[in-house]
Formats: structure tokens, C-alpha cells, sequence
């Protein structure tokens, strides 16, 4: 059992479980409508109480890797315990089914709620591999059927995301500061609002993103944009030039002279070939701009430096800002990169940051932070690595929160068993063939610590025990099979909604927890599983006893074919 | 002026643009922190209420494609009018922004709105090209500022998904019918509403998303699921066997035995080679299923027929079923095929419910309505088309809504002017640089009465008239231009939200109007522009005038570099 789960007394509900789903357009009706008329069908038949066991899962890892990140838990048990039809509803259920539909079932669908249903799934955040249930929701049939479609909603598209931050925060190493800066391309105000909270899940450190901000007690981060640059003219339009010094001891009655002194100051320096004495020409409506933003934030001035030229205007009109700042007892920001080589531009710019902390002896100016932005990736970032570069931050957007690499994940939700019958879902895709049988599953570590492998086995079958040997098979391949003698055994489903069953709930843990257990998780991986190119997969088994009876029911229930 | 542009007497308010945005998450939080960081700015500098203009573009094409639908607008205007900060929003911003901000900017917060703002647009549905501005925001510097991020989102993602909604119809033809089936696999619940909505805009004829069919009245569409199929064991399982007559002059006391005396009667029938008289072998739970779904929707059966074998159990089992149905007046709906060779299964499916036609004499059988799913996207579509097929409707998901193979459209906010000077954003990529100006946007029509080109002027440059010269020009190739002569001239930017200028306002129109709008224009593209591999660019030009100004200010602006 893991050590971050805390079971709360039977019956507590704490108020967190009892929270609508954050976003009030994830109502009954957000489903699709076959799930009302299976319901009605399931009614009409006298079935709608069958129990019925669904599997929620995945076929394969997104972005051609080998592990996935779990998320969506909160959402969807949030979704469970306020599942409630109001009269609205029920009556555009009504006008969206045949006109031969029995009064008889509305009523039935006005008493409707999740009381009946449980839910068990794996903690939120975790490292989670194919095939293995990351939710198995039992209850009856009708309303666990209209429960598939949001709970596919509000787990495909956040997983994906957090998988994808972590990716992100794979390649950039742990030192580097990521912020998520993508509500601008998101697929949505819903989309982009997840994507602020499950990048910070998987990883990141920061969102611009305000609303996300707010709602989930984000850290926020900001630079500025190139309108705010070329909307100045001159340094004639800034009127209220003064600025008191960061103690408060003095005040500085032309803030603007001042910069116009460091201008002075670093164009009479010889400098390095590269910037070349051509500081001259900074572009005075950017040196304005970036005045002006120092006036109202001295304390934590950023400046974007490529509007006009970041060798030639940006960077020294930032420098020349900083220094002046500098006098008065502030340290600034820092720049961000939003074009061109980031990898060249990033050094030339620590240079230059370096030779000013020499040349006018300003202690750490050298190590001013560098933001780089611009439609960075997985990939630009893995180049630049291979390239060197200066970056401190990276502000991450269009590709980060739409998945642009993949954008979908590919969870379904099977019917596994109905009434106590096993039941299995065919095709003639042997990848899609859905494991039968309510399961239990298990994460069995090896002796270095690192997980090994997960076991699906049957409900009634015995726990795995540490140091006791246990026969993992593939589901599919009959060669494919191994001993393991696991050194540490955990339990990986845990019941969030128990239901009428009486067991212990499992309480939702906070963002800041899940955000911890899942960088902790990536970090106990075996490398081998989390490398880019050619990482190893992760192993995913059932036992000797659910393999048989698998093959078993596919045979009984597959047709025989017939060659012509 | 387009006709179908209704224009309201100056301050009528149409209850439409009163509304909220349809997702109560858009609120003006919904922004990147430095739009707060830079209102501050340019409050401190005095600034704020400088007048500024912003446009709204983009720079390409999604999908590889030649044309873009615009949509998203009704919700920028709905935003825009209800711009307003409440107490709790603006002591966030507050907590958000640096220690240091003086108490004023708060009050200031407190007084904003889009009172002052004007906002011109395209016609929503539009098929609009790079460049060219959807939206031409003007208003006080600051509050434009803020509405930067939220417009953007609100557009980029619901422009591309109804884009890739026009390119699936544009593939699979007028004649096919178009479900949209994402849900559960879009971008969160907002993605998922949002893609019904703009697909249906697009021209798809209905969704399966039951929330989006009541909001915006699309049309609802269903099958089954494989949960459904699976979760009967035997006919024996169905209780209420009777079934009324669809006339309701007679009752059929024993529905369960009608299916089996049609499934004895197609069994004794010799078929052709590739049925094989197998039929002995269907899979009775799954005819259990169907007899049952047929019990509940006897006037809209529906059956999904992959989930053991379609040939040998989904099809005959339907057709049983069917032919029951048929005995008491009843016509079923038709299949769904979810997995294997679509192109072969629905031409074999054809060919049977032809044969039963003729061995049966059922008029009109042979032409049961065959659906498709599984993972359809433009390429499996034109596939389809190219091997041949029988497929009347095609159930797509993923692809369409998670626009899958672009998952985002990078639409820009650039400030082109400022208290009526100019202004240039330069990049060192080329398709970057800015038009700056305030301008007008007209698009000029040729002979044949295709769209020509689309020519960007300064604001207070002429018209262009039909039957007079004018001279287009590539806004940044020189060698690049051409006179045209306009057969027809279409002023592209409409008044939606006139702030104080006194202009009359245009009326959104309905989601129908829209979606006519959008299909009309697509259809009145010239082919060359609209084909799959290929397509020629749509040219967009600026004026001689408008030429000059460009290359004059970037000049002016750009540093002159020295090579070394």
C-alpha cells in the first residue's frame, strides 16, 4: 500500500469528493447519445441493474514512448459522487430518443445517481503502462454505461498532457525552469486551463496562465510582449520619471537619464567582435518600452529583446535598463528569447551579461536568467542540448498543451464482466482484444528498486508476496512468460467510491501531492524504459491462471472460420 | 456588402450579444499574467488609454491545405461585451502582479470595460486566407492588451476544427453523411462541445454529444456500443418478448421466436460463396443484443455488428432482426461497422442485404444504411474512394476533433498602430514581419465569379470598384504583382461591436446561418485552390500605397547590420 494513500473511515466524505467537476459544462448529458439509448434498451430488457465490471485503460504509449502519466482521477470521482440528472436534462433525454421510449424509464433516470456504483483506480500521478485498468468502475450496467464517455473525457486528454510535460521535463533536465505558456494555441479555454494544471503535474514549474493560476494555486509567470515594445515611440512619452531606490533611502528624479548615462557608458567600451561597438544604433522606442516597464516593475524587470534586433537592441537596451536599476539597489529579471538561434543567441548574450559584470564589477550580473520561447519541443530542446546554449527558463506552449506530437490518447473503456460472468470483446486486432474478468493488478519491484513488471490477476486469486516466485505471462503470446521474485509488492487499485460495498475510501490527495508522486514515479524508472530513441517497454502480465481462462473464453466465443 | 449581413440601427443590443460566453470559464482571468503585468505598465506610464490597433491573423494554412474557415467569433463578441472584473478576479490580479503596484491601477481595473472598444470582423464561417485580418480590434492600448489571449484562444482551435471538418467534407462528398463522434477522445469537455459545435459549422450533419446537441440544437445521432453486444449471454435472458405492430393493428406476443424463424429461414438458403451458409454459427449472445435493442427502438434498430464476426454472425444477425421487424411494418436503420477492411465488409454487406431483397422480395432492403468508424481521417476516406466502397455514413472521431494531423492553428495579435502612428513588428523570418496600419480588406472577384484576390489598403485609400484597375502586390516580394479588375468587390471587415464611434452594429447571425455561410463559400472556391495534393495558394495583396509604406517603416526601423 502506498504511503501517500490515506484511507478516510467508511462514510466520511471529504469535501474535496464532494466538489462539482471544475468545469460546470462536464454535466450528465456530456456523453454520447448511444449511452442513453442502451440505457433505455437495458431498461426496456429489465437488465439496467445487471452488475456490470468496465475496464478503463490504454492500448498503447503516446509519443512513441514507454510510459504514461495517470491523471484525470479527481475530475471523474468529483463527476461520480454529483452524477444527478435535473428535470432539464431528463427532458432533452426524452426529445433526443424515439417518441416510443415508456414514460416509465424517465422516472427511472430522475432517481438515478452514482450510490450504487464503485470506483477503484490507480493514484493519480503514476506511471501507468497498457492494457493495465487505471480505473475499474463496477456498478449497475446502465449507469456505469452512461458514465463511459465523460470518464474517457476527463482521463484521455489530461494523461496525455501530463505525459507530455514530463517528456519536456525529461529532455530539459532537472535544473532548468519550465514554465507553460500555451493558452494561446490551446484547443479551448478548457483545454488550455488543463493543460495549465496537468503540465504543472507532470512537471513544470510555472503557468502564465491566470485563470489556472487562480484556480488551482499555480505559480504564475510573465515577461512581455512585442506589443507592449512597439507600442512606445520614444523616451520623450515617459512624463513620471522617478523611482525610489529598492531600500526606500533615495529617490531617483530622472530614472530616464540615468539609462541614457549607461547607454553612454557601454557604447564608449571596446567589446568583443561580436556586438561590435554598434550599440549606437539601439532602437530608442524599444530602450523607451523597456524603461518604462522598469519604472513600474523595478523589482522584477524582464525584458523581451527581439522586436527590432537582439544583438544589436535588445540586449544592450536590457543591459543598460539593469545597470541602471542596479544603481538604485534592484536586480532585474532577466531577458527572454522569442526568436532565431536560441542556442547562439542565448551564448552570445551570456557573454556579453559577463562582460558587463567585469568591465563595471556588478557581482552576478553574469548569470542574469535567459527565458527562451518560440515554439520549442521535445525536440528543439534535445538540439539544443546537443548544441549548447545559455537557457535558464523555457517558456513552452502550441506543442506542450495541444500534444501537437500526438494529440489524442487512446483510452477505452470495456465491459470485462457482467452478473459474474467474465466477458470479452473480440477483433480480429489481437492488440485490441480486451482482457476479460474483474482483476486485481500489481506493480512487482526488482532487487535494484525499480519496478519490473505489472500482473493482472483474477479476483479471488491470491496476493503476489514479496520474495515468493510468481509466473508472469504475456496476455497474448503463449512463449512470452517469467519468474519474478518480487522484493517489493504494491496494490495499485485503490476504491475512490465505494459505494454500498462498505470498504474504506481512499481520499483524493492535493494537486501539490499528485505533482510530487509523479515526478518521484518518473525518477524510480529504470532509465532503459524512459530514454527517447528505442526506449525499452515496460512489462505488462497476467497470471498463469487469468492467461488460461483468457484463451479459454476467446475460443468459446470466436467462430470458427472457414478457408475457401 | 454581403446580403447576409444584417445591420442593426446604432445601440440596438441583440439579446445574442448580451450573452455570456457558452463556457462560464472564459472570464477575463482567462489571459497570460504579463497582459495584467503590461495594463500596469501602461497604466504607470500613462499610457492606458492610448488608442491602439490590433489585428488578428494568421500566417498559414492548417493541414497542408490552401484555405482556412474562420469561426469563434459570437464568442469573442460575447466576451467583449461582458469584459468585466468582479472584486475576487481583481484581488487576484493584485495578489498576482508585483508588491509594488500603486492602489489606482485597481480602481482602474474595477472601471474597465470594452465600453471604448472596437471590434470589425470577418463573417463568421468565412473562408478567409493568411494575412488577411479576421479581426481588427481598436481601443485603449491597455483593455485591448487584455483581450489578446482570450480572443486568440476563443479563435485558433474552433477555426481549425472547422477547417478540418470542411476537409473531411470536401473528401467524402456531399452525398455521405458526416457524424461527429469525438467525445470522448477530444481535448477535454470544452474541446469535445467546441468540435461538435464548429464540425457542425464545417459541414458535418450531427454528433453524438448529447451536451453540444442541447446547447446549440445539432442535430443527435447513435448506434450501439461493443459493451452493449457483450453484455447479453442468451435470448433466454430477454423477459418482455411482444411487440405492438408499428400501424399498432396487431401484436406480436413472441418477437424472440420471429428472429429465430428468420434466422432457420436464411439458413436454409444457399447464399453465395462468400456467406457460405455459416450462419448455423452466429453468435447468439449477440443476437440476444439485438433482438433486445430491437424490442426498445423497433422504430430506429441500429446495430453494430463487429464485436465477434461480421460476416458470419453481426450481418446475418442484423438481417434476422430486421426481417422480424419488417413483419410488423417496421423498417430498420441500418449497421455500423467499427473495425477490419471497410471497403470490402460494407461492399459484402451490400451484396447480402441485396440478396435478401431479392430472395425475400423486401423492397428497398438492399439499400440499408451502412455506417463506418475506426479511426477514419481524410487519408482512410479518400482511400475508401479511391478501392471503392458501400458505406452511406461515416462516424468520425479522434482525427476530426482532436485535428489530429495539425492540432493547432498559430493565429497572432500584432499592434499596427498606435495613436494613428503605424507600427511594424520585424522578425528575421520574412512571413513574420507585420503589416502594419489601420486597414480595409476587400475581396475581389473575378469573371468566372471565383474569389481573385484579397488586397489589404491603408484605412482611407478608396474602395476598389467593380470594372476599375487596381493594382495587388505582394506585400513582401517585389516582383510579385498583378492589375486585377474586379467583376465584384466584397468589403471583408464588419462592424460587430462599434464601442463609441457611433457606427451601426452587424447582427451575429444563427449557428444555421453560419454553417450555410461556410459550406456556400467553400463551394464557390475555384477547385484548384480546394484540391488535397497540391493546392494553389489564394493570392493576397496589399495596395501600391500600402507597398510603399511597409518597406518604407521597416527601414526605418530595421538596424543596419555590418557583416565582419
Amino acid at each position: 500500500m502506498d504511503a501517500k494513500a490515506r484511507i478516510l473511515p467508511n462514510g466520511a466524505a471529504p469535501a474535496a469528493v464532494l466538489d462539482s467537476p471544475t468545469n460546470p459544462m462536464v454535466t450528465p448529458l456530456l456523453t454520447d447519445l448511444y449511452q442513453y439509448t442502451m440505457a433505455y434498451a437495458y431498461w426496456k430488457a429489465a437488465k439496467h441493474n445487471d452488475r456490470a465490471v468496465f475496464d478503463l485503460y490504454f492500448r498503447r504509449n503516446p509519443f512513441g514512448g514507454e510510459y504514461t502519466n495517470f491523471a484525470g482521477l479527481e475530475e471523474c470521482i468529483k463527476f461520480i459522487a454529483n452524477f444527478k440528472l435535473n428535470e432539464g436534462e431528463i427532458s432533452f433525454v426524452r426529445q433526443s430518443l424515439s417518441g416510443l421510449c415508456e414514460d416509465g424509464f424517465f422516472d427511472y433516470l430522475r432517481e438515478l445517481d452514482c450510490s450504487e456504483v464503485e470506483a477503484y483506480a490507480i493514484l493519480e500521478g503514476s506511471v501507468v503502462f497498457p492494457k493495465v485498468p487505471l480505473m475499474r468502475i463496477e456498478g449497475p450496467v446502465a449507469v456505469v454505461q452512461l458514465l463511459e464517455t465523460p470518464l474517457l473525457n476527463l482521463v484521455n486528454f489530461v494523461s496525455l498532457v501530463a505525459t507530455n510535460a514530463a517528456r519536456h521535463r525529461f529532455v530539459a533536465g532537472k535544473s532548468k525552469m519550465l514554465l507553460e505558456f500555451g493558452l494561446r494555441r490551446a484547443q479551448g479555454p478548457d483545454g488550455a486551463i488543463t493543460a495549465s494544471q496537468y503540465c504543472y503535474i507532470g512537471g513544470f514549474d510555472a503557468t502564465s496562465n491566470v485563470a489556472a493560476g487562480r484556480l488551482f494555486g499555480i505559480p504564475l509567470r510573465r515577461t512581455h510582449s512585442h506589443a507592449f515594445v512597439s507600442s512606445f515611440m520614444s523616451p520623450d512619452e515617459i512624463i513620471e520619471k522617478s523611482l525610489k531606490s529598492s531600500d526606500g533611502s533615495t529617490n531617483c528624479e530622472d530614472f530616464v537619464s540615468l539609462v541614457h548615462t549607461w547607454l553612454n557608458k557601454i557604447q564608449a567600451v571596446q567589446w568583443s567582435k561580436s556586438s561590435n561597438g554598434m550599440f549606437g544604433q539601439t532602437n530608442h522606442s524599444e530602450l523607451a518600452a523597456f524603461t518604462s516597464y522598469a519604472l513600474a516593475f523595478p523589482d522584477s524587470f524582464l525584458a523581451l529583446v527581439d522586436t527590432y534586433d537582439v544583438m544589436r537592441s535588445g540586449i544592450p537596451n536590457f543591459c543598460v535598463v539593469a545597470l541602471a536599476l542596479n544603481d538604485l539597489g534592484y536586480k532585474a529579471g532577466g531577458i527572454r528569447l522569442d526568436s532565431g538561434d536560441l542556442a547562439y543567441l542565448s551564448s552570445e548574450a551570456r557573454k556579453f551579461f559577463q562582460s558587463i559584470e567585469k568591465e563595471f564589477r556588478i557581482p552576478g550580473f553574469g548569470k542574469t536568467n535567459i527565458t527562451a520561447s518560440n515554439d520549442l519541443n521535445e525536440e528543439t530542446l534535445d538540439a539544443l542540448n546537443k548544441q549548447g546554449h545559455e537557457v535558464d527558463a523555457y517558456g513552452i506552449g502550441t506543442y506542450l498543451v495541444t500534444c501537437y506530437s500526438q494529440a489524442a490518447l487512446g483510452c477505452v473503456f470495456k465491459l470485462v464482466e457482467i452478473n459474474s460472468q467474465p466477458r470479452i470483446k473480440l477483433s480480429e486486432d489481437v492488440t485490441k482484444v480486451s482482457i476479460p474478468c474483474k482483476k486485481q493488478c500489481y506493480r512487482l519491484y526488482g532487487k535494484e528498486g525499480y519496478p519490473l513488471v505489472d500482473i493482472l490477476t483474477g479476483e479471488n486469486e491470491p496476493t503476489p508476496k514479496v520474495g515468493e516466485r510468481i509466473l508472469c505471462r504475456h496476455p497474448f503470446n503463449e512463449s512470452k512468460r517469467a519468474f519474478v521474485v518480487p522484493q517489493k509488492v504494491d496494490d495499485l487499485l485503490k476504491c475512490y467510491w465505494p459505494g454500498t460495498s462498505g470498504k474504506p475510501r481512499v481520499e483524493l490527495p492535493s494537486l501539490k501531492e499528485t505533482r510530487e508522486r509523479c515526478i518521484k514515479q518518473l525518477e524510480q524508472m529504470r532509465p532503459d524504459h524512459m530514454r527517447r530513441l528505442n526506449p525499452t517497454p515496460y512489462k505488462v502480465s497476467v497470471s498463469g491462471k487469468l492467461y488460461d481462462f483468457i484463451h479459454f473464453l476467446w475460443l468459446n466465443e470466436a467462430p470458427v472460420g472457414e478457408l475457401q
